[in-house]
């Protein structure tokens, strides 16, 4: 199989998960792809310091130049963070011909307009769908899967930490300060949270969204921005009088009557049902409305170093697929190259929680009756209600929620329960799922 | 700018969507592009029936062989459904070298083994977004922006016939029968319904996303597929009474335990505050959990013609980017070829409803002085809560919520009630999103 070589400028938290995918998923990869991603090189500031995840020694370099410019490394990530050397060493990247890969939304945001043109000047690419909302794979949703979409609006909950200080402040009461003091602690906000709870950051992530949904990338100093800081626990409670829910929301729409874009970024009241306000602690997720697909609803973790890294993974791969030779289709129909053969488990071997319905005469000793069987067959109680007695039914409703279970002992219990005296209808039998 | 043609089998419900957008958005996706897609030919069992759209006459005719083969069509959209003649068109067009776009599950679940081996033998894309979940973009996100990821496991609302129905019984206390019968009058519901109602149509679907996650395409049979038929009302009240409701779920999950697939699709109990829960209606949604993303999820229209046609034309649009000469990148890194230059509306524009929290001395007069100024200024009011005297803020709390208005009348009104001397602290806003 081809190899194609990637190389990472920073090993904090992301860099770290994305070393470690890169590595420890390298085989799995492979079977997807049907060629090899490898590791080439990472480059680090100060080669001692303590990483979340430790590539091999030989691979480390505090030399950016090893990475950027090499011939031999096609594909440069970037992941130091803040505005330089990170501004300089994408440059130069895409001049010497790499694809490069960040998640560096504030470097985008602010040199995007330079870093975008360099790129279509030397028909590289750069990829960032890390830059916003983590995992979630808002990037190639609007730049590919809805392209023929009119974009009518973007919403979104864009910040993991302010979403965490306000999921807090609504469901336990707590105040701005408190919610905050308590992020820092849990290491869901910065010691300086200014970035954060000010809206800088959803702000340059709502820029993005802004220039793929309408192709125009706005200053944030050209549009609303407003923070947390200034709510208050009477405010949340109020919204719940209303009915609503308070999220820093961002919002961008495009008015086709006078072909101006809103952008907007503020705490704001969302209608408690809407599946946005169930959005909660450090969840990002995005809505996009278009003309012909409707609302599309994404919600997924927006920070974290495997999340992170799966997005940086994504992008890795798809820039990859470019540079095989001649390689058309980029994409196997099925996603993988190499088609695995795996067997299925047996329904009857599903292990999961229960519900039963059944319907029994009104005698004592029945729901003790039904009760042996179900533990004869290692099938335990979590809850049970019994209703009075139903006319239409002749019967009396007993509902049984049961612990995990095999399938098959479930099946095997009922089998006998069915043959009771005292069942006077069929047994109503509906999983539990609760990994949802 | 170069011109790649499509051409179109099935001018139905979703086709007409299709050639609708093709035709209506040429100018849009060519900005996205930088190159233009044509609609060159469709092919329609009557030519005189009545359609939702009608693309120009010129471009209809019976006989698919003027484009299943035709070397000037690169780009082949299969919407006839069905077995027969779809999977002889599509294997056709394959071996013509025509890439191939469809919507149709029950061809690729059926017989997916054979077209997915064509179009890998002869290097051509059979791409099926819009076969899986309507206008959500789930298979690009699986196939392509997950890659990196373990998946866990894939769980799905995945027809909207029977996830409509249930949301009737939920909602409405409604028997199966009676929300069949009403979806069925509606237009939601088949009038030979069984194919959604047993499950089949969400077990093809199950089938092709489980084909994604782990690279093996199960056949229906072997895995367990439980409709919703035998639902009864009192199954829907218990659930609520348990904190769950009655969801079709499909789910595929892989266990490294024993490198076995679990693959079901049956009614399930969720719990009430999960996002899956609170899909509601015709809507679809999928939650795919990676080792490394974590949980994904994604909401959105699971059938209709524009929904639908949505997905087909990310597609079509991706398929087409692989035929421009030497084209690299295939995709803009903003993804518009062409980047557009909005104007971003003033926010004094911007109009929406606004929360209020004034803090007043407690006099007669107070409310009527504020909502006269409030009135002036084109403010109508919607709500108001007064609450007792606080002695923290030395006053009443006042609580507004307005009807929409424009953002610059209300600061101008605020500006005027920041100067009423009933005013003993400061007026907090937050405003009010109803858009989602």
């Amino acid at each position: 199989m081809a190899t194609i070589n990637v190389g990472l400028l920073g090993l904090g938290t992301v860099g770290s998960g994305v070393a470690k995918i890169l590595i420890e998923e390298a085989e799995l990869i492979g079977q997807k792809l049907g060629y090899n991603l490898r590791l080439a090189k990472v480059c680090v500031r100060n080669a001692s310091s303590a990483r979340n995840y430790s590539p091999p020694s030989d691979l480390i370099t505090t030399n950016p130049d090893e990475i950027v410019g090499n011939p031999n490394i096609p594909i440069v990530v970037e992941l130091l963070g803040g505005l330089e050397p990170a501004r300089s060493l994408v440059l130069k990247a895409l001049a010497s011909g790499q694809h490069v890969v960040t998640a560096n939304k504030a470097l985008l945001a602010i040199h995007g307009r330079e870093i975008f043109q360099k790129a279509t000047e030397v028909s590289r690419e750069i990829k960032f769908e890390a830059a916003v909302a983590g995992a979630i794979p808002v990037i190639r949703v609007l730049k590919e899967g809805l392209t023929a979409n009119r974009i009518q609006s973007v919403f979104g909950i864009l910040n993991g930490t302010t979403n965490h200080i306000l999921t807090r402040m609504t469901q336990n009461g707590l105040t701005f300060q408190d919610a905050l003091s308590e992020a820092q602690k849990s290491g869901y906000a910065e010691a300086d949270p200014t970035n954060d709870v000010e809206g800088f950051d959803a702000a340059h992530k709502l820029a993005l969204l802004t220039a793929l949904a309408y192709g125009t990338l706005p200053q944030i100093a050209d549009f609303h921005v407003e923070g947390v800081t200034n709510l208050e626990p009477d405010d949340i409670a109020a919204a719940q009088e209303f009915g609503y829910v308070i999220k820093l929301l961002a919002s961008s729409s495009f008015s086709p009557t006078d072909n101006r874009l809103e952008i907007r970024l503020h705490p704001a009241m969302l209608p408690k049902n809407s599946l946005m306000a169930g959005v909660n602690g450090v969840m990002n997720a995005v809505m996009i409305r278009g003309h012909a697909c409707g609302d599309i609803f994404l919600s997924g973790a927006g920070a974290g170093m495997m999340p992170t890294a799966s997005a940086v993974m994504g992008d890795i791969i798809e820039a990859s697929r470019d540079l095989l030779p001649g390689a058309a289709p980029q994409v196997p129909s099925l996603g993988w190259k190499t088609l695995q053969s795996w067997s299925i488990k047996p329904q009857a071997e599903a292990r999961l929680s229960y519900f039963l319905r059944l319907t029994v005469v009104d005698k004592p000793g029945v729901l003790s009756a039904i009760s042996g069987v179900l533990g004869r067959h290692n099938i335990s109680i979590a809850q049970v209600i019994q209703k009075g007695f139903d006319p239409n039914r002749n019967g009396v409703t007993l509902i049984i929620l049961t612990h995990e279970a095999i399938e098959k002992d479930l099946l095997a219990a009922l089998a006998e329960t069915d043959k009771l005296d005292a069942l006077t209808g069929p047994t109503r039998l509906i999983r539990v799922e609760n990994q949802i």
